[in-house]
Formats: structure tokens, sequence, C-alpha cells
């Protein structure tokens, strides 16, 4: 369940809701006035001037932006390679913005050297701007088809064999790759923005939360409760941070310290349950809806509480007995492939259902256009005989001041794509100009498809594009080719466009609500992206060098989804050969199983259809265990019991703390891997034995006489 | 350090304070009209009948008071055998008793088969029977003198050494012994009852401070914030029993599990700093003054981080190189000889401190009450023209009422005298009917004098006397005749006959202030005691079967002042002649440096003297080191913290979390007794190996190829 950003909220529909609930609180005097909520907002601010869209774009704004990125690139890797559930980091990333620009402001105002106020606009940039670098850290591949070409994953899953084709991740073709894809994206949706943000309607729920939250912050009263969400997430930062750091030095060695703890006993432990103490994770189970947690445990307990352990007792009949634990012709076998048939089953199903949904909205909207056409001044009333409110003309009229000339992003995405198309090659040489010529013909429409979809529906399909160009151009380039890795590649190149390009619709989205000019979103956008290709890789880097058993299963970042995406790669180029016993036909049945939980899920409606468990994140722990599983559920029950005891509190704190846990931890990892680049090992191992093993450990221990 | 119950209080004079915080709170409203205080409780109760004294003394009663005692004697035998300081445990008992008794009597007013309502005198009779019972856990020695005796505490300090005598601790003698020394402390002081009570006046801070706390239950306001308070005691309870629970799963072994947490890194653990993440500890630190938990830090950094890594540094000049670790002619004998010193000091300080007071209180009240002899009538004015109170009128008139004879008192010491002089020979032989005869004729002023000076500074020096019992008989014995043994024995009976003499006045106050009889407050410290005298050995006969490391160094339960008082007594009968080099100028220059501290902390006055730490705390780590006192000023800290977010709240609930943590993990000693008795033995094992060794016993692990 790859879930940057926004992407997140889309794949449960309940995210955003829970965002909401935050900025419902924050500003919780508009909502009073039920109806006339959108006009109040732009009353509040209607005396304040918005400044051109180049005073919208300060160093100051970058020089945050910098500093978090590299913040959140550390925090997103980690998750990346841990467990691949990424949640959404916008309430951080929004709170942390205001309070760094905001600490600075107030300081130079004292100081009577503040030239220029902090504005809602500026907010905004760099909103857009942390995000679209931290995005790249998802869409980089870093967790999933760029690190699942590389020697170390592959031989994972090739135990014994040689001779396969392999590429290792090294910081220049990192780099150079993602900047002649990154942009892409950017220009093909440009042209489209108003017929989507004015038009079209579209809602982009992530979007506009972002813009509530960033609103509500500028009215004094939003800003003084943004000021205590500030202090708690300092708090919960600083003490997940110590947390971290504490566990550290009990780590000396494999299966030490608090992430091997065996809470429920050593033969839980062994079938991976167990409470890790990460307070990365309790913290994501926090911002998550309760459903999503409840299902990762219940695909926990399904995988190794019942169908391993059953499994295994076939062993020497099914598959081969005396196999190391991570080859793909043994038990890992069912792991990885039952996980990838649950997660094609959940991909598909959703993306003919965005699809169809996408076709049908789109008909209607361009039928409604088509009717509005008719008075197409802005200040008219609207064809739904609604007057269009104060907002909204207010908004439309900046929205549509800066304008981004069509033939400038013609020509840009033309001239991208032709050095692209130069470049890539070399890059990869498995990968054909004609692949990437078909790639680029195609994805302006299925960037289109993905940004409409996500207004309508919140929901990023980026991965699902990516397994798609994993199959059509794998199975098309062949196995004698290297088509494994030409489909890898190809993934690369199409999730960067289509995830940049609903990322961008967003940020108009958001620009549009806060009043910030689509230029000045499109510039943030391309820094951020730009920013993102370099720091991205350079995060990466660190960790590749700092954890040499990076990737390997059962180790701290086992990046799960490497493995999942090689195997995808290789199913599409090979067939089902590889698989064993029985394997296949457990695989069909997890695939429709998959889509039938999605079926009943939208068959019984809304309300019930929320205690039905998601089939993503049910496959999940199937190859990498229940202990994060855990987490997130204790990071559930607190916030239910939270919520229970001062549900207003709760509303307005919990994504505060959660945010702390999850950026204490996620920046202990800068200094971990630097600890561990310079060969500081940790000076104790906590262990965990059994009560047999220790007698013999302290016989081995004990002063010879 | 030994703190039983009251005893508590007086050893630094501010727990009292603390205390009353708890009830401030609870009898607010009658605090609200300053200066009639007193008169206005009565005047609450004014409608409510009480009792003739034998309806006090119910059945349910003393079925409560029985499973309490067991409750408590678990509880008191855990400290005492940890680390020697017992908190106050009146708050705990109080609250406790209520809620059983009320749950019970709200039942029963349910289902309409109630009887007799429930009173304060009854809940005094309850906590009268609880306090005495858990009493005798402290007086009877199980963790110092008693247990000094057996052959596991003595082996210890004379390594190598054959033939001294010794005496292990069963069933039989334990109890017989306790029966024939318990009761005459209660025979001893009770005609001097009016005298102390009425017509001198004592305060006896802590026996108020209950009666308080039990008036305040009876109000309509204290009974809902005394059900708040329980509510709390319970929830810390189950914590902190299931912390127990959860912490013996990883105790296989020895340095195993959380209590041997390397919290500070294995240097700093092998000098005995670390947070053993014992509840128990953590509450007492709630309860203890914030100085009490600073001392015992000072003590700790001053001995296991500067004085014994320094005269290690003199092994084999000072000492013998390579001596075990508890051998007294080696560090051990400087850790322990040079604690005693610092807890000799600090007691013949005070011992002649109050005893000054004592008599120069003595005299005044002597004169004040010749004065008012000539107006001998209850109701007519004091001698000091203040009007007698309607609480006063109404109290000393009940007081009055219930006589207990004084040839009923005498005959009973006398009879229990003649009993115990011919028994006590037979168990103890070293112990001859002449010291018996003579501690007998000394006894009854001794327990006046520490009923007494209990009642004017709350100060019970019960441990004081027996410490002075152990040098005057162990000497007059002689080393040929079992000095030892003998001093050890008399310090048992001097130490219950007067610890159960300032507890009998303690209750006989309580009794006064809430109206209950001396006839039934006398009864159920009879029945209190009998219990005590049954549980208390019981107790400590589990305790010594289930652990049979009882009583070693280093490992759970150390009994420290088993070694302290045996080598107490060692040093009584054969002198100084067995200390280790420049030990006795150590143990000088500590002796006087606590009692130099103690006349600080009186010259700088009550204000500033509150700064400066206490001897008697400072010499408990010398010993034992400072992981409990780690625990204790985690629990000031806490404290602190709360009473800085909300001060009114902490002073109400702060008393009944402590009580909650110290009581859950006290009771889970019972079940993990129980486990160990019957040989089940927990399945992990949490080492903490360093570095190097992990990699060692890694490889030593690692399936050979």
């Amino acid at each position: 369940m790859e879930m940057n950003g926004r992407e997140k909220n889309a794949e449960n529909g309940i995210e955003s809701e829970e965002q909401m609930s935050l900025e419902t609180s924050n500003i919780k005097k508009e909502k009073n006035d039920q109806g006339a909520e959108e006009m109040s907002v732009e009353k509040i601010f209607e005396n304040k001037e918005v400044p051109s869209w180049k005073k919208q774009l300060t160093v100051r704004a970058f020089v945050v932006s910098f500093f978090m990125s590299v913040m959140f690139c550390f925090i997103v890797m980690k998750l990346n390679l841990t467990t691949g559930i990424i949640p959404s980091l916008n309430v951080s990333a929004g709170l942390l913005g205001f309070f760094f620009i905001k600490t600075w402001t107030t300081l130079l105002e004292k100081s009577g050297l503040l030239k220029q106020p902090f504005t809602r606009q500026e907010n905004t940039v760099i909103q857009t701007c942390v995000v679209a670098a931290s995005g790249i850290a998802f869409s980089g591949g870093f967790g999933s088809y760029l690190f699942a070409m590389s020697e170390r994953v592959i031989k994972q899953s090739e135990e014994g064999k040689a001779g396969f084709q392999y590429k290792n991740p090294t910081l220049g073709w990192m780099i150079g790759f993602l900047f002649v894809v990154s942009f892409l994206g950017l220009f093909s949706v440009v042209p489209l923005r108003k017929i989507m943000i004015i038009d079209f309607k579209l809602t982009y729920p992530s979007g506009t939360a972002t813009a509530h939250l960033i609103n509500s912050f500028h009215t004094p009263e939003g800003a003084k409760l943004a000021k205590k969400q500030v202090r708690e997430l300092g708090k919960f930062f600083s003490f997940s941070f110590l947390w971290g750091f504490f566990q550290w030095f009990f780590t000396a060695g494999d299966d030490c310290g608090f992430a091997s703890f065996p809470t429920f006993g050593l033969k839980a432990y062994n079938y991976k349950f167990y409470f890790d103490f990460s307070a990365t994770y309790v913290g994501v189970g926090m911002i998550c809806p309760h459903i999503i947690n409840v299902s990762v445990l219940v695909g926990g307990i399904l995988s190794w509480g019942l169908m391993w352990p059953l499994i295994e007792t076939r062993e020497g009949d099914w598959y081969p007995a005396g196999l190391s634990h991570n080859n793909l012709q043994g038990l890992q076998g069912y792991k990885v492939f039952i996980g990838i048939a649950m997660i094609l089953g959940d991909g598909l199903y959703n993306f003919f259902k965005v699809l169809s949904r996408t076709v049908a909205g789109l008909v209607t909207k361009i039928h409604d256009r088509s009717a509005s056409m008719h008075i197409p001044t802005v200040d008219s009333p609207s064809p739904t005989n609604k007057p269009l409110s104060f907002d909204d003309q207010r908004r439309t009229r900046l929205f549509l001041k800066d304008q981004i000339p069509t033939w400038f992003a013609c020509g840009g995405y033309i001239a991208i794509a032709v050095i692209s198309t130069l470049t890539l090659p070399h890059i990869f040489h498995q990968l054909k100009w004609y692949h990437i010529i078909l790639i680029y013909t195609f994805a302006p429409v299925l960037a289109f498809c993905n940004a409409f979809g996500c207004g309508l529906t919140d929901w990023s399909l980026a991965s699902t594009y990516g397994k798609l160009a994993i199959f059509t151009i794998g199975a098309w380039a062949g196995t004698s080719h290297g088509g494994v890795l030409a489909g890898l590649a190809a993934c690369g190149v199409m999730m960067n466009i289509v995830s940049t390009a609903s990322d961008l619709m967003q940020d108009f989205k958001t620009g549009y609500l806060t009043l910030a000019s689509p230029r000045s979103m499109f510039v943030s956008q391309v820094i951020g992206t730009a920013m993102g290709c370099v720091v991205a890789p350079c995060v990466f880097w660190i960790f590749y060098k700092a954890f040499p058993d990076l990737g390997v299963t059962g180790t701290t970042y086992p990046a799960p989804f490497a493995t999942v995406y090689y195997n995808m790669a290789k199913l599409g180029v090979e067939g089902f050969s590889a698989l064993p016993k029985n394997c296949l036909k457990l695989c069909y049945a997890f695939f429709c199983a998959s889509i039938l939980i999605n079926m009943i899920r939208d068959a019984v409606g809304k309300k019930r259809g929320r205690y039905i468990p998601l089939p993503m994140a049910m496959a999940i722990p199937f190859y990498l265990g229940s202990y994060f599983a855990i987490d997130m559920c204790v990071g559930s029950l607190i916030l239910y019991i939270w919520q229970r005891i001062n549900r207003a509190k709760a509303d307005a704190f919990a994504p505060a703390v959660a945010s702390g846990l999850i950026c204490g931890d996620g920046i202990w990892t800068l200094p971990n891997s630097i600890l561990a680049l310079a060969g500081v090992k940790p000076p104790i191992c906590m262990k965990f034995l059994s009560k047999g093993t220790n007698s013999r450990v302290d016989k081995f221990l004990a002063p010879k006489p």
C-alpha cells in the first residue's frame, strides 16, 4: 500500500474526513453559519492585500522548504523502506511550515527588519514545494521499482541462480533519471487547470483540506490553535526523537533492542506478532482510519497466524524442504505472490471503478460546461441558477489573472520528452526509444485521467498506472531483452508523470482556495520537484550506504515493495512458471477475494462498508508480518480512548501528536544513519533468549574456573 | 531507614504535612471557616448516633481487616526485603477499607439486608486493625533482626568461616516469638491514655491525619472525592499489577528482565545506577517528600559514584585483592560499616533530640496539668482560659465513657511478661531470663517515652531502641555466649514493645477524633496484632520458600537491613577488630558527618533545613546502590510536574495514585511467589550484553555448520 501524501487519502476515502476534522475545529466559527460557510472565509481576508505572484515566491519560503524537504524525505524514505505505508503528512508539513516562517517573521518584526508579512499565499507556496519534494521520495521508487533493480534485492529472489541482469543504484543515474522524467507530468496538465478547477469545479478533497488548514492558520483564532498544535507536535517530536535515540543504545547486533521485543512471547515473535515500540507506526496508526489498522491486523492474523503455519506443514510436499527462509521457491514464494495477487486484485478493481467514475463524471461535466458556455462571463450566475458567491468570484478572478500560456506548456512537454527519449536508453539499456515514445504518447491522457479521477475521488492511481507499464513494456521487451528491468524502468517513467500531474492539480486547487497565483503554484511545484530530484536520491544514498542489509527480508529496512515489484515484473515477463506448487491456485483465490471484498464494500453502502477490511491493507503483512500492525492498532486504540475521553481535544490535537511521533522518529534516522556511516556501533545488546538458551548462554559466559 | 507506617512520617517531619494535604482537600469546606475548624466537624455528625463500643466491633470489619492485612503484609514484606524503605500506607489503608465496607453495605442496602450502617467508628476500627497487623510485618524484623539470625545472611558476612551460631526462621518459633512479645506494648501504655490524649493534648500528627481522613470520608462531599480517589487507586493498582506480571515473563535467569535494565549504560549499571522500572518505588517516591528522594540519590552518587570506585583503586592495599564481592573483609565491608555508622549517628542524634524534647514537653505538660487540677471537671473551661469547644467536649465525654481498668492493664502486662520470660529462653538459648527481666523492667518507661515523643514529634524511635538493646544485651552476653544472637533477639523484644505502644496511642488519638471508643480501639489493636503475628510470619515464609536467594546481595530481594543488623550486633559484641583497613576512620568520619548534618538541618531552621539531605536516607544506597533512588526520583519528578500542571488535582490524587502503584506491585508478589513455589519459570530472558559479549554469544548460538 504505497500511500504517498494525497494518494493515501485516496486509498480509503476516510482519511480526508479525518483531516477535515482537524480544520473543522480550526474554522469552527465559519462552520457555525452553515451554508454561508465559503462566503465567510474571503470576507475575513477581504482587507488583506494579495501579493503579486512573484512576491508570493520569497527566498525565505524556499529556504524553509528546502530544510523541510530534507526532513520529509528522511521520513518518507524511512517509511518506504520499512513497510511502504506512508500516511498523509500534509498536516505536519502545514503546521511546521507555518511555525518556521511565523517564528522567522516574528523575530524579524521584533528587530524591525521585516519587509514583507507572512501571507497565506506564501504558506501555500511552502506547502506545495515541500509536498512536491517529498512526493519524489515516494514516486522515485526508492522503496519499489528503482530499488527493485538492484543486485541486493534480485539476489534474494533469484537465490543460487547466476546471470540475472541488475542495475545497482548510484547517485548519478538516479538524479539524472528523476530529472528527465519528473517534470513531464507538470507540463502535461497545466493547460487543463481552468477546465478542472473553475469549469468542472472538481473537489480535490486533500487539496481543499490543505487550503482550509492554511486559511485557518491565518485567522487570529486559528493561529492561536495552530500554536498550541505546534507545541504538542514539538513535545511529541522530542519524545519520539529521544525514544529513538534511547532505543539505539540497545541494538548492538541482530535481533537486539526494542524492535525485537517479544511482547507476546517468543513463539508469537517467531510469527512476527510483537509490539516493536516504533513511535512512527503508532503515529501512523493514529492518522490512519481505524479500518486500515484493523485490516492490516486481520491480514497479519490470516497470513502469519493461519496460512503460513498451515503451508509450513506441507514442507517437502508443496515445496522442497531445507530452503533458506527467503527463497522464493519455498514459503517466501507464497508470501510474496499471494500478496501481489491481492494488491493486483485491489488495484484492478479500483482502476476500473475510478475510470468508470471518471468517464461518467467527465461526461456530466462536459455536458454542464457546454450548457454554461452560453453565459461565459465569470461574474454572471452559474447555470445551476445559484449566484456565484463572493468567495468564488474573488477566487476565480485571481485564479484567472496570472496565465500560463498553452504554448509554454506544450513546448515544455515536447522539449523534455525529446531530452528524455534521448537520455533514458543510456541509463537503462533495456528500455528502447520506441518504448519511451509509446509511454509519452499515452502519458498526457493517463495524466489527465489520474488528475481528474483524483479530483473526483481523492484517489491517485499512480502505482496502478506504474504496474500497467510494468506488464505492458515488460512483456513487449521480453525475457531475452531484459524485460524485467525494462518493465521496472517504464514503471518509473509512468509513475512519475501521473503522480506529479495529480499533485499539481491538487496544488492548483489549494492555490485557488487560498488566492495563490497558479503561476506561483507552478513555479513552486517545479522548484519542489527539482529539490526532490536531488534530495531524495541523496537521502536514499545515505540509507543505502549506512545500512548494508537494506532490502534484506527480516531486517530493520526490508523495503518490502522492492521485492514485490521485482517479482511483479518477473511475473509479467516470464509468466507463472516459477511459482511453487499450489501457489498459483492460492493467488487466483486471493485475487478474486480481493475483488470480491471490494465489491461487497461498495455494495453494502458507505456506512456498513466501513466495517469491511481493505484488501490492499490486508496484503502488506502477508510479506512483512504483523509487528507494525500491532503498532498501528496501538495508535488506533490511543486515539479511540482519547476520543472517548475528550472528543474535541482529540480531534484538534491527535494529528499534531501523530505527526510529532512520526517526524521525531523519522528525523532520528538521520543521526542514526550518520552514526552507522561513521561506524559507531551501539554499546549494548538487549537480547531475548528462551529459558533453555539463556541457561546455555549463562554457562558459556560464566568465568572458567 | 526502616519507616514503618507512622514511623515513616516521623523520620522527616514533612510526610505528615503531605498527608494532611490530601485531607485538606477532603475537608476543604471546614478549613474555609478558619479557627472554627474543629468545631464544624462534630456539628456535621451531631445527628448521627455513635454506636456502643461492642457495636463498633463488627464481624464484617474484621473480615475486611483480615484480607487487607494479608495484602498489606505482602506489600510491607516486599518493601522490607528489597530496600527497607516503607512509606506511610495509611492513606491506602483508609481508602481501601472505606471502599470495601462501603461496597458491602451498599450491596446489602440494595438487597434490604443491611442491619447496621457503616459508621466512622467502624472505619476507625478497620484502620486500626490493618495498621496493627501490617505493623507486625515491620516490627517483626523479617527484613532486619529476625532474618539477620539466619544462616543465609550470616554466611555472607562470615564468608569462609565456620562455626558461627545461627537460627534459621521456621514458622513455629516465629509465630510463638511474636505472640509472646507483641502484646506487652499495648498493656504498658493503656493506663496512660487519658493523660496523653486529654490532659497533655498531644498532637500525634499521623493519628490526627488519619482521623481527619476518616471523618472526611463520612461527609457526603468527602465520600464523593473518596470514590474518585478509589477509582484512581484502582486504575493504577491494575496497571501496576499488570506491569509486574508483564515484567515477570522476561526474568528467566539472573540479571534478566526490566529490573536489570541498564538505562544509563552498562558501566553505570555495574555501579547500580539504573532505572529498574519498579512501580513500587516510583509510588514510594511520590509519597515520600522530595528531600528524602534527593537524599537517597545524593547518598547513592556519593557512595557508588565516588567513594567505592576510589576505594576500589586501593584493592590489594587497603584490603586483599580477589575477594568475592560480598566478603566483608573487602569493599563490601566499607559499604556495610560506613552505612551503619551513618545510621547510628543519625539515630543517636535524633534519640537525644526527641528525648530532650520529650522531657521538656513532659515538664511543661505536668506543670500545666497540676495547674488545671484545681478545676478538674470536664465541662469547665480549660486553664488557658479558652472555653472547651463543642468538639472537644463531645469527644472527651465519649473518650472517658468506656474505661479500661488499670488493674486489667497491669495484670495483663505482668501475666504476659511472666509467660514471655519463661518462653523466650526456649526460643533463643542465647537470651537468658535475666536479660528478659531487665528489658521488661525498663520497657514500660521506654514505651511511654516513645509514645510521648511520637505524640509530640510524630517520630517513633522503635528501631533506635532496638539498636540500644542490641548493643547492651549483646555486650552483656558476650562472644562466648552467642552475644550476637542474644542481641538480635533482645532487639526484637524491645522493638515490638515500643513500636506497638506508640501505635496504640496514635490509634487512641484517632479514636478520640472519630468518637470511637478506647475499648474498641484496644480490642481492635489486639485483634490486629494477633492477626499480624500469624499472617506476617506466613507471608515471610512464602517469600523465604519461594525465593531461595532471599537475603543475598545483588538479587531481587537483598534484605539489606538483615546484613546491617547482623553486623551491628557483631560490632557490639566483638568490637572493631573485624573491619578492613581505614574503614574505622571512615566510619568515624561518617558518624560525625551524620550528626553534623542533622545539627545543621536544625540550626538553619525549618525553611532552609528542608534543602539539606537526611543522613539516614543517604545511608541506604551505600549498601544497595542507587537503582531505587532513581525510581524514587522519577516518582518525585512525576509529582512535581503534576503539581506544576494542576496543584489541586495532584494534591488530591497523588497519594491515591502512589498507593495504587505500590499496592498493585506489592500484590503481584503474591502470584509471583506462588509461581516460584510451584516451580513455574518465566519463559524469556531479556538480557543485556555488551557489544563484544554479544558477538561472542551470537557466534556461540549460531547453528554449527
